[in-house]
């Protein structure tokens, strides 16, 4: 990820400033170069950045595009709407795997809020990226735009190293089948006392409960909380005899 | 996609749910829910919305959780840490599959700017769902958030469709085979008479050229171009002679 930068030419408004660098920070980004903004530095980037402001103070600012990209390797523009002459296209996801595969030294180029990339700006990348929005409504918000990108390389940087993306700690291990079988017998036993289980037709009804169980991917404190509520039942049925 | 709705809840910063409602058209939904918004409708909503107005004026305001979720068969809630009691967690990819594969009616439900969810309210969600952030400094602008989640549900509708996700519009023809072998063979005798080949290892040039306009996928225009770069090569080769 360290490869990467993000490049936004000629940004309007430094809150969207703000808003790239949050996205990039909370996805491992941190090479912000502005090429010519209209405000910067500004309280309203520092604002909306929200605790990237590290970000913004290490941001590199420059005059022109090219000044931005010098030593890239890999160019990759944002582009909202066909070129007259057509241009190799990616999707955010292939975008992704390309900066990931190739290990080269990237940058993402985004363009004014209005008015995108100049045709002279878009020709100087290698690809150009378009996120998918809707044909009627097309032009995400800039700081949206970066998100969208950034995300995409943090899911790609997990998945290569070969680590789930987010794992849920489940603090209790799952019930074995054999625990899980005891369950249901008890389960099956208490049912016949309470007369909940017809006798002439048992068998689809426990069926029915072994799959909501087994969907359930029950653990053993979950095993252990259903026997004391059936061993509840067992004695209140000792009671009435 | 109309199956999905978005729930804010007791959202403090109008600003956001405009953001949330341009995100939310940019990708394709329509339906907003907000439960108790502390500002709502507003000149700030309006203004960030940036022409998504039509999904401000119909969305639905809510005082509780539980009214905007009442005829949902699937719930996922965001969460940004890991809570009391695991529950089951998805990150947006798995989320969106789980939405479009199900095809139940769905909320996805995103909670205050500050503090997210309550564990009341995560504990009436399914599912939660991770943005896999940075864990130093994994809190998300709550627009952003929604563009993720929407991005990754019209990506997913996308590829259902069986549609590329995006495509670009070549407009001329890719090169044959056969038009590729005469210009490189053009290309060899040109490279012969200016004496660039060595005549004693001309093929390991002539592969690399190969190599070079077969990645490069040229369309019929580009060896056009090419074969009358090399004509007038020959040109100037008469003259000489």
């Amino acid at each position: 990820m360290n490869k990467v930068r993000i490049v936004l030419v000629n940004t309007s408004h430094p809150g969207n400033i703000g808003a790239a660098a949050r996205a990039m920070k909370n996805m491992g980004l941190a090479r912000l170069y502005l090429v010519a903004p209209k405000v910067f530095p500004s309280d309203e980037a520092d604002s909306r950045a929200s605790g990237a402001t590290d970000i913004l103070e290490n941001a590199v600012v420059v005059d022109t595009l090219e000044e931005a990209i010098a030593d890239c390797q890999l160019v990759v523009g944002t582009s909202a709407r066909e070129r007259h002459i057509p241009w190799p296209l990616v999707d955010p996801r292939q975008a992704a795997e390309m900066v990931h595969e190739e290990q080269l030294e990237s940058a993402f180029v985004f363009g004014r809020e209005d008015r995108g990339l100049t045709n002279e700006e878009l020709q100087r990348c290698h690809y150009h990226v378009h996120i998918p929005s809707v044909e009627s409504f097309s032009s995400l918000n800039l700081g949206a735009a970066v998100q969208v990108l950034a995300y995409e390389l943090r899911m790609r940087h997990l998945a290569l190293q070969d680590a789930p993306i987010v794992a849920s700690k489940w603090d209790v291990p799952a019930a074995t089948a054999d625990q899980l079988d005891h369950m249901l017998t008890h389960l099956e036993s208490v049912l016949s006392k309470t007369e909940f289980l017809d006798p002439k037709a048992p068998r689809q009804v426990m069926t029915r409960f072994r799959r909501l169980f087994q969907r359930a991917q029950l653990d053993q404190q979950e095993v252990g909380m259903l026997r004391g509520m059936l061993t509840s039942v067992d004695k209140l049925d000792d009671k009435i005899k």
